[in-house]
């Protein structure tokens, strides 16, 4: 007998590639095209590495503090982990373990299927309408729990508060995850329904609105007693995953309210102006409220040859495959100057 | 039914506590008295935040690499983690399916039996001798793996190369992992091992002996396929584990061999001194190959006596439970000035 046969094997999640190709375009992982609030580079310009030698505070209430005052929760209310990968993925650990399969969209965040296969949960993807919406009466039978993406990726596509609302009720008996990934962007929270319902924990990160993937951190709100079982779990397997940077920086940028604003409110601006002009160009695409578009192009060239002849112009998109989104490319939302770049490409490649 | 009845309880681990105290020496977690390398702070100081909004590459090249070069390695042989916890986590979840128990010592490194009861690991705690050596006869049975901390935690008593070797032997059939977490402070590894054994995982950090435990920073070094089967399976629970200051930081911290060899050398120096003075106070203990000193008074005072009136002094040093070990503190090494301290007011208490 091998090792090799106690291996646990996995066919592993592929992330959107991070080449390192000078005066990319790069709109393929959803990434802010503006830096961190101002207030973070000078924090860290003014960072003394000699605290490093110890470890940073496991319960991260630098972060947590600062996340429960701009949010007006309780810190006991509030999960902080590395991105949040980090803290869907302790959440799946933690809550989904029941012999019933958790339900999730057949097209969503493409780690759910990846996370429930790795930590053995059963699971069912339920089909989106072909205009990528999600039918709320798939997600009232028996289940081992639920996860949305809301705003859902790729599509974009937002489900209403009453909708969601309606999943969370039918669903008391299982934890529902509301994975909050691209609200920030214009789309609208149920995280004030956490009062009402303690099955449900609202996930969200600060690598697409906070501007600050390269810090990885992520967020759960909850009720305290969901937020203690994650904790627990969490303590289990690493007491120490928030890097001090990560502590001190984040919680900077979540106070900074105002830079948080204007770049949200820029990104919104260039997607609505994005929108328009791809319209004008013939694509289709769901009506988003995040910072990027997942668009189809209905004239006669395909979406893998629209998508090739950009990466030659230096601009990278992310291509997803599957029957049911294998026209669509998703499109992240870049600088002004980039998407008109961008724009102008397009109209060069399809004329 | 309630969502409660599907929650992964556990037990968690208590990590050692982190006090906020004006000139308190804290010698409870086996930190480093010594600031990482100076240019650490130098590449902190010009760091800028403008590459924070992108995702940190996937692979940790930077850091990767760098471990390759200095320990004479393939970059394919070496994998990097959230601390040495994070990288163990991953290889116990990787390697440790099997219906056999998998064995550690009763007492060492106070984690494994809660990575075994997080991750649903039968395991099975082989009982130390007395003098806290290891009977390697304990581990020649079947078992579904073996991990072993060298030098042990936290009675910093080594094993030698060869009786390490003929537990990694005697166990080809399964994953043999090698936590050497305080193996830079005089201790001898085994890493050169891998060459020979494929189910060898040699597991490091930079907690201790590279100043860096605020940064979160571990690695494992072996053969490539055991590496790529922990890259599968990090994959597919969070692809960016490590943000842009650990890998840089991390990097340059590898590179600076001199800071290294200068600042574990002092703590052998300290260690050395405490141990001869300690003995003269009336304590014993094992030789200790690490940054810490596991001692026992011998007369009457109690060690929570002891260690209460340390604390009313502000020096906090780390107690476990158990039978075994229940008379020991765990005294980390500090500076020359904080051990001359701790000496003197432990002269005082037990005078």
């Amino acid at each position: 007998m091998s090792w090799e046969e106690n291996v646990r094997k996995v066919v592993p999640y592929v992330p959107g590639e991070q080449p390192k190709i000078d005066n990319l375009i790069k709109i393929n992982t959803n990434e802010n095209p503006y830096p961190p609030s101002p207030k973070v580079q000078k924090a860290l310009s003014e960072y003394s590495s000699d605290d490093f030698r110890k470890y940073p505070d496991p319960t991260c209430a630098e972060l947590v503090d600062a996340l429960a005052t701009v949010y007006s929760r309780k810190s006991s209310e509030i999960f902080v982990g590395v991105g949040s990968d980090d803290v869907l993925a302790t959440a799946f650990l933690t809550f989904f373990n029941s012999d019933k399969p958790i339900l999730f969209p057949d097209i969503t965040y493409s780690f759910y299927d990846v996370w429930a296969n790795v930590y053995r949960i059963p699971f069912k993807q339920m089909p989106l309408r072909a205009d990528f919406s999600i039918d709320i009466n798939d997600y009232m039978g028996e289940n081992g729990g639920v996860v949305i993406a809301n705003p859902n990726a790729p599509t974009g596509l937002e489900l209403s508060t009453e909708f969601v609302e309606k999943i969370i009720e039918a669903n008391r008996d299982v934890v529902v995850i509301v994975d909050e990934a691209y609200v920030d962007f214009g789309g609208k929270s149920v995280v004030d329904l956490i009062d009402k319902y303690d099955n449900l924990l609202v996930v969200r990160t600060f690598s697409k609105s906070r501007s600050l993937a390269g810090l990885r951190i992520g967020y759960a709100i909850g009720c305290e007693k969901l937020i203690k079982y994650m904790l627990d779990v969490k303590y289990s397997i690493n007491s120490y995953t928030m890097n001090m940077p990560s502590l001190k920086l984040g919680a900077i940028a979540a106070y900074d309210k105002e830079y948080f604003e204007l770049t949200t409110k820029k990104v919104i601006e260039t997607r609505e102006w994005t929108k328009k002009e791809l319209k004008d160009l013939g694509f289709s695409f769901a009506d988003s409220h995040t910072n990027f578009i997942f668009a189809k192009y209905n004239g006669e060239m395909s979406r893998d040859e629209i998508a090739s002849k950009l990466r030659e112009r230096k601009i990278i998109v992310r291509c997803f495959n599957g029957d049911k989104v294998k026209d669509y490319m998703r499109i992240s939302i870049g600088t002004d100057e980039e998407m008109q770049t961008v724009i102008k490409e397009l109209k060069d490649i399809l004329k």
